[in-house]
């Protein structure tokens, strides 16, 4: 075979029924140039590279032997769907792979009908591929559906409900774990020691205790044959484990497979294909196969930016870029941790995502990596409240979304001092939807005793920090993705009063109240609405709740205008939250706007391209405040009967 | 001992460290003694009858062996508290049990500093309790915390992923399982048969196949041994569960222990307080243990109303009742699912509770229980509906709150039509704080996609059953806990035009924008103030979203002042939906006022009370009338610098 027919096969692939011709060493040719493919597609649009790597043969040979759509597979967590895509049709429009309008890096059903379901926050496939399964069952549909989940994502709760439930429906759900010993960060917990084939020293001891007790109690066996027996025990229970858990769920185990032999692959598929009830296929993968910087620091390149093949290094910035928010609390909260033995720290699974890497070093004792488990990690914190510890708990804004009732039940209640670090709140970017965080000023705002807060920059946010560990109830500050606007980093951390913003311009035409990421945009338009002759005044609100009361009002008294602005959604925002407190205080304006996400969900896309679009940037905010003084200069506008504006 | 000593054991205690001089023989008199209280009570108060019955000595052997509140004890759901109410310190306010301004049904920091931690929701205990147990030790204490957990809990995936993290923190937790084989429904899954020592046949072939496997490996075995060693297997297997589980999660297993023999018990919690490492003590204890109606109808005594101690019968009520909103939605269900074979429903372990116990019989192949696990039940759902099912998934508002992640990623995002049956919306009475589902409209409302509906009374709740069964998208309806208004009940279902309203009184002054269940309450209120000489028109707004904008900017222009009335948290919820329409449509009355919860948590108390206190009964909405007509009258008020009105 040429060189030329060699990187021909996945030109020739349009549909994954296209595979079932190939031989096994096709699919291995077929393999090599996928990951050619994905790595470097990644290495110019960034994405999941080490588990798109470790899962190609694994895909393959799904494809291989079920029959998709009809079939149908959902990918836990969905960054190891790139083979995937494709395979399916959309291997010509893979360059453009999570760029605005291209191809998202997660499952999507509108993207495609071979995404049967669409996936990127953890642990859900097993739950949505049993909802599969049952429905294709109540249709008498052979079809199988088949979910696909890492190890990382078997720590989260709901894969354990989902399995507890699959093993007493007892329906043809096959579930493929893919074990690569570790999630996004190593894992931790028991399921690890579980998949890993290591049972603890005390669970060997109790079972060998245990069958050394059986032996005894079998009557007629001499001495020589219990000494016999005694000395194999070791090589009896290596079968305990991984199976018996999955076992124990009503699973049929197969495995462990070795997750880079297609021929392996295919062939344990075809046979669990015609298992009835449910089946558990245990295959062991290698997180960032065949590309050896990423075999070498999978954590490093679970997620990258853009990248050179041959080194493996990111390109160095062409400008000083400021430091990324995440990596400012990372600093912040080491300083306030060394002032104060009581500052303990918790991740879920991101520990540098989050900034935590540092901490977690300096005070192993007091940094917690829960896994997977957002809910346990609240709860957790909560009782480390309790005994008078000040736990921050730094969880992404959009999987805080997991752990709301545990705010409301067990911190908010309790009116206990847990800080939340919201991280990645807002327009997140190239991830997309199921990663924006643009939800948390709602519903967090509607929860009594919760504290609110989004810093104007990282300076701000190392303030906030502070602020947040000397209060005595719940305090949640959510910051952006990304790096900071480049403001200079006090020495010093001081406390800002709870509930006070700050003006940052004078003016007397309209007033913008900002918060958060759109505080800068909102100095921009102001400056450049000079230019125009509009005087805009701009206030940092840095609270969401409690609002600065007096300090809106008065300004916005002054102007008789106001437009908020907010990286969230409008529903229940923060703009609400000023409109609710002007509705208490009988406080009408003569205008009022509410700029932030309208009421759909935001696209993929770089963050400048996504905040343009949601009219949120400077621009966006110039223009709104044009059209106000446009429309509705010096009048009282009782609009009945007008079209909505949006 | 006479009859008046044995009545007055209890008497003589005022904390737990007084039965430390007790003997079993004694401790066990005050077991009879505290059942008496308690089933004195709850028949008076009503409250979780079964639950406590079942925990009596268990609670009694903890404070015995135990130091509270220096050890920490952490009731999972909180609803097997009383034993320890009583023995610490509330046994003289026992009898307010449940009642406005009384002894709270569940654990309540506030209450008492025996209550560690205070619970409501399932599932939470291992992770606050391993909090606690990670602060006494950084805290250099030796006290322990004890999570008491029952086995219907333990299907809650966040109770796993505590267990997860303990068995890697390797701290010194104690947590006991409390098995009574059922949780508030007859058990579901995996764990139910892990606990019961019941291993399924698949899992007894698999051991039994792999333990001969390894016997004939081991060279020298001749085979009458192996023939010996094969017949004694079955004797074998018997260790592998319930222990093997935890055993996985490197937790040290004690059990299974009788759960009323005082003496067991203490002399197993004297043990397991030594022991370093977690350790997990499975105790047996009977539901509704000691009041012959309770053990034989364990499920009907979980939680009760009044009754009578010696029928367990409750009382006929005095006059004929409307049925409760639960049995309308119980009913309407399975009137849809006859004319429509693609309605399935899914409860979360509240067969009875949600009303679907009928449609469960009826239907058994479209009905799922699936243990408690919300975050599951949704996202089960949500794969449902992508094979053209039509999912009802009935939850409480509450309990809800735990799936709100799954809600947004798995059903909204993809605009996945799943119905979300929210029952006991709005203030629930006699369980408090952690059961109000006062949440719901803000949280549910800032999320694309859904439609979200509250009925004003239980004739309309079919209708709109009907019309969300219709929809291509996801639709929650909530609603009240407790009886309908006594509406007539339509044998035909309609459909309602999706964000229509309607106007159910005209009048001039003011305009009441009510929702669900304040739409009553607010036609009462306009009833009363039309004798005043106020003429109040009554919009009942169905839908929080999307809203009726036409017509209610039609009645609010004409009126000019505007009172809206809900059952839920005035931060984001339908006030503030109506304020945001009002601003998107650059309309603003003359004066505005909304009618809801204040950011605080509402305490415990009669459904009737709580709405007064809130000023969301027809005595709130009258005045709010009054105080809106009197003081602002006519006029456009701009209100700076006025003080808030709350």
């Amino acid at each position: 075979m040429s060189e030329h027919d060699r990187m021909n096969l996945l030109a020739q692939i349009d549909s994954p029924s296209q595979l079932k011709g190939l031989s096994p060493a096709q699919l291995q040719l077929l393999a090599d140039e996928i990951r050619t493919t994905i790595i470097e597609t990644v290495s110019q649009n960034g994405g999941h590279l080490a588990p798109n790597l470790g899962v190609v043969e694994l895909t393959l040979a799904l494809h291989y032997v079920f029959d998709a759509p009809n079939d149908c597979f959902i990918w836990d967590v969905g960054h190891q769907a790139y083979t995937h895509k494709i395979l399916t049709g959309r291997a010509d429009r893979f360059h453009t792979l999570r760029q605005y309008e291209g191809i998202s890096g997660f499952p999507k059903r509108s993207e495609s009908r071979y995404d049967a379901f669409g996936t990127g926050h953890s642990s859900t496939s097993i739950s949505a591929a049993l909802g599969i399964t049952v429905g294709k069952a109540l249709n008498k549909s052979p079809n199988r559906a088949i979910a696909v989940i890492g190890d990382g994502s078997m720590t989260g709760g709901m894969a354990f409900e989902a399995l507890n439930h699959a093993g007493d429906l007892a329906k043809n759900l096959i579930v493929v774990l893919n074990d690569n010993e570790m999630s996004i960060s190593p894992n931790v917990g028991a399921m690890s020691s579980f998949l890993s084939s290591k049972l603890s020293n005390k669970t060997l001891m109790y079972l060998k205790r245990e069958m050394e007790r059986f032996l005894k109690s079998v009557p007629g066996l001499g001495p020589n044959i219990l000494q016999l027996l005694k000395r194999s025990i070791d090589s009896l229970v290596t079968f305990f484990t991984p199976g018996m858990l999955f076992q124990a769920f009503e699973f049929h185990y197969i495995g462990p497979i070795k997750g880079h032999r297609i021929d392996r692959l295919i062939e344990t598929f075809q046979t669990a294909r015609h298992i009835e009830g449910p089946v558990l296929i245990h295959v062991l993968t290698q997180k960032g196969r065949g590309y050896v910087h990423a075999e070498c620091d999978p954590t490093s390149f679970h997620g990258v930016g853009c990248f050179d093949i041959n080194t493996g290094k990111s390109p160095a910035p062409t400008t000083a870029r400021a430091p990324s928010y995440t990596q400012v609390f990372g600093d912040a909260i080491i300083c306030l941790a060394e002032n104060d033995p009581k500052v303990v720290a918790i991740t879920a699974a991101m520990l540098s995502g989050t900034g935590l890497d540092i901490f977690s070093k300096r005070f192993p004792d007091r940094f917690f990596d829960v896994g997977i488990a957002e809910q346990h990690a609240v709860t957790f914190a909560a009782g480390l409240a309790t005994e008078g510890y000040k736990p921050v708990v730094a969880i992404y804004s959009t999987f805080i979304q997991r752990a709301y009732d545990q705010i409301i039940h067990d911190v908010c209640l309790q009116n206990l001092p847990v800080v939340f670090a919201l991280d990645r709140a807002g327009i997140v970017g190239e991830d997309g939807p199921t990663h924006h965080g643009l939800f948390d000023m709602s519903f967090l705002r509607a929860v009594p005793n919760m504290v609110l807060m989004a810093p104007k920059d990282e300076n701000e946010l190392q303030h906030m920090l502070k602020t947040a560990l000397e209060q005595p109830g719940p305090v949640a500050i959510r910051y952006p993705r990304g790096n900071g606007i480049g403001a200079v980093l006090d020495d010093t951390f001081h406390s800002i009063p709870i509930g006070r913003g700050e003006v940052l311009r004078e003016g007397r035409d309209v007033l913008i109240v900002a918060i958060g990421s759109t505080v800068q945009a909102s100095v921009k338009a102001a400056e450049r609405l000079e230019a125009e002759g509009i005087d805009a005044a701009v206030i940092n609100a840095r609270f969401v709740k409690p609002l600065d009361r007096e300090l809106i009002l008065d300004y916005a008294s002054k102007t008789g205008r106001v437009i908020t602005v907010e990286e969230n959604a409008l529903q229940g925002g923060f703009g609400s939250a000023v409109l609710e407190m002007f509705e208490e205080n009988s406080f009408f304006p003569k205008a009022f706007k509410r700029l932030g996400i309208s009421d759909a969900f935001v696209p993929q896309g770089s963050q400048a391209i996504l905040r343009n679009l949601c009219g949120i940037d400077a621009e966006g905010i110039e223009s709104a405040v044009q059209e106000m003084m446009g429309r509705h200069h010096g009048a009282i506008l009782h609009a009945i009967g007008q079209t909505a504006r949006r």
